[in-house]
């Protein structure tokens, strides 16, 4: 898969809305009644908590509740905090459950078990994986790429993870990073997908070249877990990183997780050795030894009520395929690029979300000028999306609970909103 | 405040338990309901939720949930995260909500607004605090003291940072710490109480013989805060860290937090510098620029479920002095240990807690042979304390919710069991 060098195509121009466009409406509703019928997937949406007459396309952000979590919580803070107390961290698992639930990560980005732990931000886990990346890298090397488009947080860290590495940063254009990678090269740090474009970057040939050139390859996983097929140990990722509160649907801030590859676990030697990964943690004892497996990646105690809640959402990922979701979602995508292209007036938006569906993730980006008072006007309108400054509209579409129904009506209601405004 | 250099005194050998104790028992029995009629704090006690017949003494390691918990997950879950998703960021508060709870925090270690962060786990924040007070210290120096009886995380994570930042970690009994700081010492690392014998180390005196040597404090306030006074601005602590699940009762693996010096913020260069703590978060800038203040201490996002379970929790301190506390919680251990020595048969325990007051946090450590199973006895009999290895029964006192009867019926009920056995 090669990356083009430029961003997506313009939206045609075409006419402004008129009674031709309310006629092209009309043929797009019957498509989407026809495409929400046939869709294996639909069910899956009734294990969510929506709100009604709103579509909710900010999945890539944070995902809705499950219909199970507050059950979950009643019983993890009525029983086994308030009844059982500390014997819970035996009694109900609570001390084992960041591998358990990595575990189950682990399954929808194609990891074997016993190779991930949930825990700690994303941020934080960049700096564990970056670190213990360098120092597992070849002897002399000292440099660090970064996607230069990365989320910022992953370049702030991997600059802090340079510093006390004595590595430098480099920031390389994620289509690029393969062939870039030099003998000083000890790792790069890529996003799967661009937050901002959507833009999905080629993992498997990207962790090649790194391998050739002796560099080990990590991965953020944010905007790629959950939403599309990913293979880390087909594909020899070395180490990648994720948040689970985006399509994983989490909670706010639930907690990260860190993969290490099974081969490079007993070389991880962790920045932040906390207790939680010391091999014999209640043994107290002063001296550090780790753990074997995910656990090395553990730090300090985990927050339970957010990582329970967590397991108890992917839950709705049971009997889901996948490869379903990604076949959904590129339909989904398809259908709203389709949909912004028919009903919204021309040249109002441009979009910078890859039209090859080798290259693009789960989302729409458009470019609009005012993007963010359109914005605001869309979420009082009920289609609720995302801002990027300074001037992306961003549309998450995620497969367990999008409706086409729902790509038409935030195209027709975008359409309108545009339609009054220069 | 001097340290002793034994550890607390034994329980004096007295009589076997027989009818001469029961009598004694008798008199506890209507010292403990005098004193539990005279409590000041007694009513707080209904705003947690216990279990009936049980006597929770591990509030030391797990604090209980407030009666009001639910109610706000509830909220949160529903209409926060729910209803209003995303939006909640500002619109719930969730994005301020770290420097918001942070404050709360600060009101009960004695730190003014704008200094206290809650977030992360206390390894983490143990990082943060060493990694920044080293690069805080005077040029040259490359020593970080440790408490040589800390909990073992804060020894683990002290040698992380010194190894990353070119220092090199001493351990020193706590009492000893500032008469051992000299012209190398960047930092020290500090428990205010000792995890494993409850002792309470002088954190005014410590902390003023460091900064003669021009050293910075660091201190772990994890078994202190909500138990007793502490007053990190009046005494000029640089940087703190504690946890929020024991005495704060933030709930399982509560997010933890930092206090920065206001006059140190400036400096404050976090090893972990992630998107939170940038100025300008949603500026989404490739290059990092601080925040000001407390934010600064900020990583990642943050799990807000478990961060707003605190918030609530914290309301249990409405109306109470901390103050009121200690007095509390000196008359509950004073109370215990006169009920184990008059009741449990002779020479079977021996306290590790310091007798004086100006020694003693909030809990009673006693030495006993083969503990962890007297323990796992004490647990099935409904009296709920923890074990640390090898012979360590620990038994915490939280003045929120314990009352003097508990401390008899725990003490009878371990008299019971180590009557017994050998």
């Amino acid at each position: 898969m090669s990356e083009p060098t430029t961003t997506g195509p313009l939206t045609q121009p075409h006419a402004r809305a008129t009674p031709s466009a309310t006629a092209a409406a009309g043929g797009l509703a019957a498509r989407a009644a026809g495409l929400d019928a046939a869709d294996p997937l639909a069910s899956v949406r009734d294990r969510f908590e929506l709100v009604a007459d709103e579509v909710y396309l900010d999945g890539n952000s944070l995902g809705p509740p499950t219909t199970r979590v507050m059950e979950r919580l009643s019983d993890v803070v009525g029983r086994e905090w308030g009844r059982l107390g500390i014997r819970s961290w035996d009694g109900s698992g609570w001390w084992t459950a960041p591998e358990r639930i990595g575990d189950r990560v682990g399954a929808l980005v194609g990891a074997a078990p016993g190779q991930v732990v949930v825990g700690d931000s994303t941020s934080v886990n960049v700096f564990k994986a970056l670190v213990a990346a360098v120092r597992m890298a070849p002897e002399g090397r000292d440099e660090i790429l970064v996607d230069a488009a990365t989320f910022p947080t992953d370049g702030y860290i991997a600059e802090s993870a340079a510093r006390m590495t004595g590595c430098h940063v480099r920031p390389v254009p994620a289509a690029e990073i393969g062939a870039a990678a030099g003998e000083r090269t000890a790792a790069a740090l890529v996003n799967h997908v661009d937050y901002r474009s959507g833009r999905l970057h080629d993992l498997p040939s990207v962790t090649a070249a790194l391998h050739a050139a002796g560099a080990l390859a990590v991965w953020d996983l944010c905007h790629s877990a959950g939403a599309l097929p990913v293979a880390l140990d087909a594909d020899g990722v070395d180490l990648a990183v994720g948040c689970t509160y985006k399509y994983l649907n989490g909670g706010p801030g639930s907690p990260a997780y860190l993969y290490v590859r099974r081969a490079l676990q007993p070389r991880f030697d962790s920045p932040l050795p906390g207790w939680n990964s010391h091999a014999d943690p209640f043994g107290m004892a002063p001296a550090y030894a780790p753990g074997d497996g995910a656990v090395r990646g553990r730090v300090g105690t985990p927050e339970i009520l957010s990582l329970l809640a967590l397991d108890t959402a992917l839950d709705a990922w049971d009997g889901v395929a996948v490869a379903d979701v990604r076949a959904k979602s590129l339909a989904l995508t398809d259908f709203f690029l389709e949909c912004v292209d028919a009903l919204v007036p021309a040249g109002r938006v441009e979009s910078v979300t890859p039209q090859e569906h080798a290259e693009r993730g789960s989302q729409v980006s458009l470019r609009c000028h005012d993007a963010g008072e359109v914005m605001r006007v869309l979420l009082e309108r009920g289609v609720i999306g995302d801002h990027r400054r300074p001037d992306i509209l961003r549309f998450g579409f995620t497969p367990l609970y999008t409706r086409f129904a729902d790509a038409l009506q935030a195209a027709r209601v975008l359409a309108d909103v545009l339609e009054g405004t220069p």
